[in-house]
């Protein structure tokens, strides 16, 4: 809703084109221009046209990075990816794994959990989560291998299971870009090759929306989008290479110190407001925003199953959010009807 | 084994590379040649070649066509596309509707009818299969919508279901293709714009293998294989674009007159015996093959849970193919090991 309103009114939707996958995007040194091959799906017709500047947005949660592990072909049971995860139902009853310890793993977790999940166990590679879970919840270090329906864990313990989730994070995947556009980057909080996050380097007439790791989203990606339209239109001048190289290895120095999730809010807290400063873009609180994210990282820290029972205060419009009709863990009805009900009155 | 038999015997195997996809193919007026563009996975390096010849062999069973029925949101278990489904024991003791009619339903049905499915829904659009299915299988008409977990058929009756496989077949893809180079198809017996089956009338330096809905496999894309080489080679020369087209729109008139397994077997046999005829490769019974090709049919027909345990001739060997060691009912071991056994005394 949030997104389809920005759209409308800006009235860009005229711009967009759905059912539409670029194929290949190339530069050539001659003409200065990109051509982009794209494939309208809908009229099944691959044609080519000729840009100026090309903006990258296609995000970096789509391409499923899955790890194999022995025993995996001969598993009795499901195995997928996060990715194709759509209802904690089927798990009901049943001995869930999950191998990875971040958003999707606790987050895939606590739906199997409150859907009645027999057991859950993740599984880490670094660290346990550390969370308070439930008990029939545990976290054990990485998996070693699987035989037949027993998971074997590399403290030597085992647990038998009946579905394997790996939450084990996604692929920054530019299919259609020639080498010499081409970011590539684990999910971090600092790719580099970007300068500001946003300018490629090595041809800055092409851009990069989104590609960091991110506590910050939407207010993140539009100080990138104002920056990178700021540069297109002439109104920001961009440094020789070499120092934009210097100053993306600045930010990257930084983010090698960063230990934990508070570090890494104020650091993409200082990098979002540093985007703000060069342009227009309405600001905001930044330092209130992060003081959010820390009081939600804590909530997170106190119960693990109530922390989404909280409400905040939006920092843009000063409104306090309702407190939901229903605490998360009795909410068993994920329709949007019911979860827009206003205290037990259906909404219009 | 056999590929790889073949690829080492005719010593191919360092011309190929694997993990290296295909993202563009473009043809240049000026240059007669056309330009590759690959993904070096293993090395994430994306380069550019140039090319006389294309020969287009990737298939047309791996993107799936994954219709939408209404209630397929909200429905509280798993839903599938065939192309997904790796192994029945999941299924056992559930509910399952199967959308589809072809091998996949049929093969996808069996497996989990023999690893203990409770019960197996085929639902079709045309018409049922009409095989002699076991007591807990049923055939009806296309699905209209699911509410919760009971599916709503077009002849008024439900079933509540715990999986849903959607058997709905594959669509022609080459997302690395240019709309000049680009064969549009449904999956049939004859896609027209293929000169022999194989030759692309718009650009004749370009050649497409296996791109028809198949009964013969391996021997036809051996023929279509040797077909294309000879053009190449110019041992074949090749009629204008018009008798190209004429001689197309002959055998798909033909085509459009099939009416069952049978006659789409003596077609395709034909089409590959125009092949055999036109180059060296080692000719063989196609007249013999296509009364084996009905032999199967028939055992089918006859017991669709014990065709199997058939044996036939090769016809190019003349070795009768000996009986299986268990039923296939009965052999619920998958391995290769258990399947490579003989008479109960491993294979070395």
């Amino acid at each position: 809703d949030y997104i389809k309103g920005r759209v409308e009114k800006s009235g860009v939707r005229k711009w967009v084109r759905f059912n539409t996958p670029v194929r290949m995007v190339t530069y050539s040194d001659e003409t200065k221009k990109f051509t982009v091959t794209a494939h309208d799906r809908t009229n099944d017709v691959t044609y080519s046209e000729e840009f100026d500047n090309v903006v990258v947005a296609s995000g970096h949660f789509s391409v499923p990075n899955v790890p194999y592990f022995e025993g995996f072909s001969t598993f009795n049971g499901r195995i997928l990816h996060s990715h194709d995860f759509r209802d904690a139902m089927e798990f009901k009853g049943k001995d869930i794994l999950i191998i990875g310890r971040s958003y999707s793993a606790e987050d895939i977790g606590s739906q199997c959990y409150k859907y009645g999940a027999k057991s859950i166990t993740t599984s880490y590679r670094s660290k346990p989560m550390g969370f308070k879970w439930p008990e029939n919840w545990k976290e054990v270090p990485l998996l070693e291998k699987v035989v037949g329906k027993t998971a074997h864990f590399k403290d030597g313990t085992t647990k038998d299971v009946d579905a394997i989730i790996l939450c084990t994070g996604y692929l920054h995947s530019f299919p259609f870009l020639t080498d010499d556009l081409k970011l590539k980057t684990a999910n971090r909080m600092w790719p580099l090759d970007l300068y500001e996050g946003v300018v490629w380097e090595k041809n800055p007439k092409l851009f990069y929306i989104g590609m960091q790791d991110q506590f910050y989203t939407f207010n993140m990606f539009d100080a990138q989008a104002w920056y990178a339209r700021d540069v297109i239109m002439g109104r920001i001048k961009l440094p020789s290479a070499e120092a934009m190289a210097e100053h993306s290895a600045k930010w990257r120095a930084r983010e090698e110190t960063l230990e934990d999730a508070e570090q890494m809010i104020w650091f993409q807290g200082d990098y979002t407001k540093e985007l703000m400063d060069q342009t227009d873009y309405p600001g905001f609180d930044v330092e209130a925003v992060n003081h959010t994210f820390m009081e939600w990282e804590h909530h997170k820290m106190e119960n693990i199953m109530t922390f989404r029972d909280n409400a905040y205060r939006s920092l843009m419009t000063g409104t306090m959010a309702p407190v939901h009709h229903t605490p998360w863990l009795q909410a068993l009805d994920d329709s949007m009807e019911s979860y827009l009900e206003v205290k037990g009155v259906a909404a219009e």
